[in-house]
């Protein structure tokens, strides 16, 4: 391991037995931390090729479970890196499901400011999101859709890695966090694989360009290993949508799949579904848009999200109106302090705040209220004036005031009107 | 101590306050192994400033004990970055000490291919090389010389880092080799403080300029902490002098300090104590080398060396040669396979026949065989006939074998005579 350690320190490529010696060591923990950690840092420093950074997510990707999808037609699965009020799988998923696709999706739980499909999830009553692999792969031959937690044991060593990263300045890597998502990826199973790159201050890229590098890697890594893959990079800077909390979240995707909705949300999530049914089915680019809206108007993917939550148990009519969210134990307005152009809504403070209200969690044991969280009334580049409400928070009473004050911060409001943002920066196909 | 690592990792120099924190850190363990060795591969491929070093260095000296000499006069110190071969100490201390400076010295044991002074002085039937700080002090008091092994707890802090970066492959760099070394230097208490450092096969640095860089940044640590410091940077292509192994390098240093000896190992040693007088004195650099050269020629150098040995316990009569040191078990002779100028004498491989021999350790644990070692014949630029004698191995019977095997392979040789070699590259002073 020391050399392998000294190899990279001096800049050179690892082999693929480097490599794999490297993954078996950090699964089985052979390897102690400080040999992991001191190559993360060189790795950091000193990069991986596109070979060596292939090489890597195969190993962590076999260093655990692997699911076989391959009796399953069309498999398909989508993965954002996450942002703030990114509820897209809850309607580009059933609408891939609607177009013919077959999405058994792994989804995670949020951490800090981002959500995670998960928690949406689990604010429908009933829904389990803890299934067997058997069950997993039963509902999504049935259904052409299921959506649950991660369960087995997927890329163990990526977890060691990214547990052992995140306390050691190591994060910031594009081969390493290009790896990480893709050994889960691959491991999943889905011969199509859309990604949504995020970028702005809600994401972990602040800019499109380190997105762009990001989302290149990462098709590659697909790619090389035999996927389909491409990556839409889109704007993070605000929140997606209006809504931020798990139920509320839920309530708008909802919406979105019944032709309502937000435009941002609407928009992204179509883009995705097409581009799932596009590298699936072979369609152009042109017949899978059209293909992608129409079954968003036709109610077709509103049914697919309804057959998906009944399968694992939740109460559909949550999806179509019939029946209503808990309330939340209290609601507050926030007004603005000032009038002129909303120039900022920083994302980044809007999550926290929906965590405030207690829909999301600072730590893995933290309890939700999924019945808390965020609608916005005001949106980057709207018009305020002084006193106008620019959001509703949700929650229980006591948590309401702290949440206020930080989501206030994430507004800044200027005389001038701020340039349009752009919502899809570039599409790697 | 992860934004301390942020900050490296992001090329910042680190503040007094963040390498403070560090150190304490390693000192009292609370910070865990694997964020350590992150930050020393940052610390490897980003660097340190002078300042940090120099801060660095500060704080591992102040981590444990440090031994106040401040009531003794003209105290000196003399380092070697460790060679084969390399018992200058026994030589240049007691030259030193003979000349006026209180030569107070812990010294380290061999390890790998390389010998330490402590080893050498073990090998004197009777001497005591564990001793409390009190009898350390006043046997350099009262006799000008004291040379022990470390006792006491002198920077820990290092002590903890050198383990990691020897598996972490963190070990290649010049603030932490010198930061390491000097943290010691300066815990030990000297005012005036001259280092051998070696380049070659037989060091741990390659080329004069890697040394150099190395030479010149333990000098200025030296300065900018208040000593008086300067630097040899000396050849270690070829053992130093031509007896390796302990007993056997008792009786070369004695030699010298007879007037006989190898001339190489004289000239260092005269270069060595010169430099201690110098400093400490003030005197100028020919003064010193003549009374340097003086105080071996007409014996007080070795009367300070038995004197040394005496209050430790050893017997003398080993040194002054009334006294022979217990014969190896068995002897060894080893003949050129070829004729022509021998061209190269790796001291890596002669260290590793040595210890082959019984002279040195594989690891911390072993024992020596103090008698064991390698008295070679012919040295780099010597011509051989075929079938000369290169060395004579000495050690058990049963060990020789292997040692010949690899003391042939330390052997080049060639048509041509090779350039002559420079032993004393620079004087940092």
């Amino acid at each position: 391991m020391t050399e392998i350690i000294e190899k990279k320190r001096d800049k050179y490529a690892l082999s693929k037995k480097e490599i794999e010696f490297f993954v078996a060591g950090v699964t089985d923990r052979s390897i102690p931390d400080y040999q992991i950690s001191a190559l993360l840092m060189a790795i950091v420093l000193n990069g991986m090729n596109r070979q060596e950074t292939l090489l890597l997510t195969d190993a962590m990707a076999k260093s655990g479970d692997m699911l076989d999808l391959s009796a399953l037609p069309h498999t398909a699965d989508k993965h954002s890196t996450g942002g703030v009020g990114d509820k897209t799988s809850l309607i580009a998923v059933p609408a891939a499901a609607a177009l013919g696709c077959t999405v058994a999706k792994m989804s995670g739980r949020g951490l800090g400011f981002t959500g995670g499909t998960v928690d949406k999830l689990e604010a429908i009553a009933g829904y389990r999101t803890a299934v067997s692999a058997e069950e997993f792969k039963e509902t999504a031959k049935r259904q052409g859709i299921c959506i649950v937690g991660q369960s087995g044991d997927f890329a163990p060593a990526d977890k060691r890695l990214y547990a052992l990263r995140d306390v050691t300045a190591t994060v910031n890597s594009i081969p390493l966090i290009a790896s990480s998502i893709m050994s889960k990826k691959l491991a999943a199973g889905a011969e199509t694989i859309v990604l949504d790159v995020k970028y702005g201050s809600g994401a972990f890229m602040k800019t499109p360009e380190e997105a762009e590098s990001l989302a290149r890697e990462m098709v590659e890594i697909g790619r090389g290993a035999g996927r389909k893959t491409a990556a839409l990079i889109t704007d993070m800077n605000s929140p997606l949508g209006l809504a931020v909390g798990n139920a509320l979240e839920v309530t708008e995707a909802a919406n979105v799949l019944k032709g309502n909705g937000p435009e941002d949300l609407r928009r992204i999530s179509v883009l995705l579904a097409a581009r799932m049914y596009q590298l699936s089915f072979g369609v152009s680019e042109e017949e899978s848009l059209s293909a992608a809206e129409r079954v968003i108007s036709d109610g077709s993917a509103l049914k697919k999200l309804c057959g998906a939550v009944e399968a694992m148990g939740g109460d559909s009519k949550l999806i179509t109106g019939e029946h209503e969210f808990p309330a939340a134990g209290a609601r507050l307005e926030v007004y603005a302090e000032s009038g002129g152009y909303i120039t900022s809504v920083n994302c980044e403070n809007i999550g926290k705040a929906a965590s405030l209200t207690g829909a999301g969690r600072e730590r893995l044991e933290d309890r939700l209220d999924y019945s808390a969280g965020i609608i916005l009334n005001k949106k980057y580049g709207d018009y305020t004036e002084k006193g106008e409400r620019l959001a509703v928070l949700y929650g229980a009473k006591e948590r309401l005031r702290d949440a206020a004050q930080e989501l206030l911060s994430a507004f800044e409001i200027g005389a001038d009107k701020p340039p349009e943002s752009r919502l899809v920066y570039k599409i790697i196909c």
